[in-house]
């Protein structure tokens, strides 16, 4: 193979891992619904329902499919989910979960000038905090959005990582802030969501397929030596046949002894303190648009 | 497992069953067009000669094919429907099946106020009951869509329950009121109906595709000791090969001896009678917009 | 089984028959296109030239692979395409296909008033007259789309049936109108069309999907004795692997001896003889929307 | 077989092969985002992020696995990016890679004037040739669209062919200009584009789905001795899965000595000197609007 072309060198994992696999959840239950329906006083109630599936029966299940596998994940929950359900955080703590920050309703971030910006980063921060235990040390931003100067404000000395973008397929650095990408094709909501009333165009994908999908995405990524992260939705992967798919997906996942099935906060840690600076280092060049 | 988490307990069903499986259908023929319509005069054809196809061969067959499984199934009628044709509620009925509420004209009910909603109920009974025979106890809303105070509105004695919203996986009650739930995934519509004209921008599912959805979901469901209710639209899965995939679904659900395949309104006098009050009691707790 | 619900008697197929299929063509080319941007200067080389494969490539080899099985086929024109390729039409009736007729510039019926709506009916005659040969006898909406007054305006000496709504799935009539019905689950322009541009938002069916589903409801809807009317456009079924996709189909269809393989005006000719008056007439009821 | 129909002899290749298969990339990284930004401050990181895994890993990727199956490509570059990267033209040629025009900005060709569009033409050149090397002989209008009076514009010596319409599926001449066309269904971004934000509503296609439909067409159309031209974006298929599906299609087609692997600069060499004139020369007809 010739030099030139960019080529990076493959992303190193710690001594004996090949790649790592991540499982994390946006446990979003109305958020969403209330971010969408600030200042007016919401109708529809097929939607509120739907997403409180979450707290009623998905999130329990999901942790208890993860608990079959003895494998830990990485949980985002908006500072009013903490708020409503105040028995999530702590629950998820004590069974071993990484908690990490997810805003206080859901805030479409790239909408937000700079002082809300750190207003909602303040906020849901204060809210852990009310509710004790470990501080998080991770931040994931409502539908994986964030504007570029947002990236800035991000690098406050109790975020660890950033789990937003996908930039790459392992973790990198972007202006100097850890990424722990996240990717569409193996986020549940762009395939299972759908709420009715024209919202949604496309039917839900059957579990079958893409439980094919994400099979060929983990065995392709983890030979690249790359991070399969995906994420669900407990009210969406909560569902039946949804367990069912993801827990034919561990099986797979738990067949292969030289990946590393960790959170998201273990994975920072690692490249932190092992990756700091080098071929992983990304900058965030502007975008010339003055034409 | 460790506690914690809000985990409520499985679903208990009557002595035998480990699960339940409703047929449901919404025969709305050409009532939600009348209702998108209202007021104008409609110019589609194509779309109503598609509607009408429900009357002509769909509700026949689809009668016809539960007959030879030995099922019954649960009927949700619009008043307007009934009056077209008049002889759909007295033939379901002599055929064993369940007749519920739906509307006059598949009305969009979040859209209603309070008068004009009890205005609809009231006049889809004096429809019902002008038809003779047992009176419904069933309520669906069309397009599974309600506002939240429309809840209390829908307390009153000769509904048992309502059928429109999604919050479990199994019966509950929601601030009082029998939901007996639904689900899209096992709703035909959002995967078979297609209008042309731009209003459909996905093609149809194959059958083969959906069947093998459906049954994840039926298999995946009934171990945990839920409800499959399935629901489909006669003038839609009345189609060839639509039964044809209801007919493969039908052989593998009576295969299971321990799952209970009946009527929406023998499930809820179930939920009614053994689990009125405890752990699947839901509440509709109001949600926070004023931000 | 009971009696009741409205069941229709099952269709009579000529002796010998059990169901019947009908392989017909819209041979659109760039009418649409012209229709769409009438009054304006149209743009987009990339639609003109999808377009014209069929004049090139399209056309002829799904005509081809109709001699391979002895099979006629009915080819719908518009006047525009008539004009402006004056090899197609006599070409078809060379080969023995039925032509019919499917307006002059793809017009939006549903659009167009009484006068209008004539004129183009007139026109396309005219023009179809002028290329000799024996008289079209069927008519199909561009777009499968007719307001309901248009019914009566159809009723025209020089039309035998029309082919644009899908009420039943075998021939009917409609206030007097002979119908052979299409079906949009077995129409390939929802599942191949692609344009770009963000007009198309899903993308095209991979063919091996779609002739499972074609399978499957051809096996279906003949199982009942109804009619399997495919309808293709040769811009996209003329491309090489849905040709295979249709080479596929034929194999299986010519397997099945006593399905009736013709054109529709055939199929229309065997209904006007035998089921002009019976179970099969529909009547076009008005639909209330004054509420 | 009847004469008529105006039915195009088959194409024929170079001696011993029997059609072709040509792999083109569009290495657009954030120009399309620069182009639907233009005069204002984008905010979206995420879509950027996305896109910018192109050059940190994807052309790599896609580069290294023709250099597995000794294959060469056709790689259209903005100039854009060619500024912004400025190792990536190189890079390619140095690898033996063909580069082809594709704007400056990735910009909406059918949108500009004459003279606008003439400057992004020279523009292009002009960064191309500060690059060095053997200069491009070919064009690939940004999202394949043109307006009809732009095919005479691109009729300038520089430009050997253009690579943007769909006319039909081996090599033509469109009022003398050679086209090498693209096809939708073997391009990736209509199956893979995902942004998120509500821009896209159906979700990526699942890779075995797609190799499934792209090896049915690679199979039908070299057997009707075609072109197979696929087309792939770094960003999309440079991820890991889609890579390896890209891996089982270049198995497939290395096993198909008689066809001719090539770029698209070779396949108009070919057809400028043996078919510059005859059946494959189509005509722009003026498109009737006026009425």
């Amino acid at each position: 193979m010739a030099e030139g072309l960019n080529r990076i060198p493959p992303y190193e994992w710690p001594e004996g891992y090949r790649a790592a696999v991540v499982f994390s959840a946006d446990v979003d239950v109305e958020s969403p619904y209330q971010w969408a329906n600030r200042g007016k006083t919401p109708q529809r109630l097929g939607e509120l329902e739907q997403r409180r599936f979450s707290p009623r029966r998905g999130l329990a299940r999901l942790v208890d499919l993860l608990a079959q596998f003895g494998a830990r994940g990485s949980f985002y929950v908006p500072g009013a989910v903490m708020e409503a359900y105040p028995w999530i955080v702590p629950g998820l703590r004590a069974e071993g979960h990484e908690v990490g920050l997810h805003g206080v309703y859901h805030e479409a971030m790239q909408t937000l000038d700079n002082a809300r910006f750190d207003e909602v980063m303040d906020r849901s921060l204060e809210i852990y905090a009310a509710q004790g235990g470990r501080m998080p040390v991770g931040f994931r931003s409502p539908s994986w959005e964030l504007a570029p100067h947002q990236v800035a404000r991000l690098k406050r000395p109790e975020i660890a990582y950033d789990s937003s973008l996908m930039g790459m397929d392992h973790p990198y650095r972007l202006d100097g802030l850890t990424e722990i990408p996240v990717y569409w094709p193996i986020d549940d909501a762009i395939f299972f969501r759908y709420f009715g009333g024209g919202r949604d165009t496309s039917p839900p994908t059957s579990p079958a397929a893409l439980l094919e999908a994400w099979l060929w995405e983990f065995d392709a990524v983890t030979a690249m030596g790359g991070l399969f992260m995906i994420t669900v939705h407990p009210w969406m992967s909560g569902r039946a046949s949804r367990i069912e798919m993801l827990r034919q997906l561990f099986t797979h996942i738990s067949t292969q002894d030289d990946v590393w099935w960790t959170t998201a906060a273990e994975v920072a840690s690692w490249h932190n303190s092992r990756h700091r600076d080098g071929p992983f280092d990304m900058l965030l060049d502007p975008v010339r648009t003055d034409f």
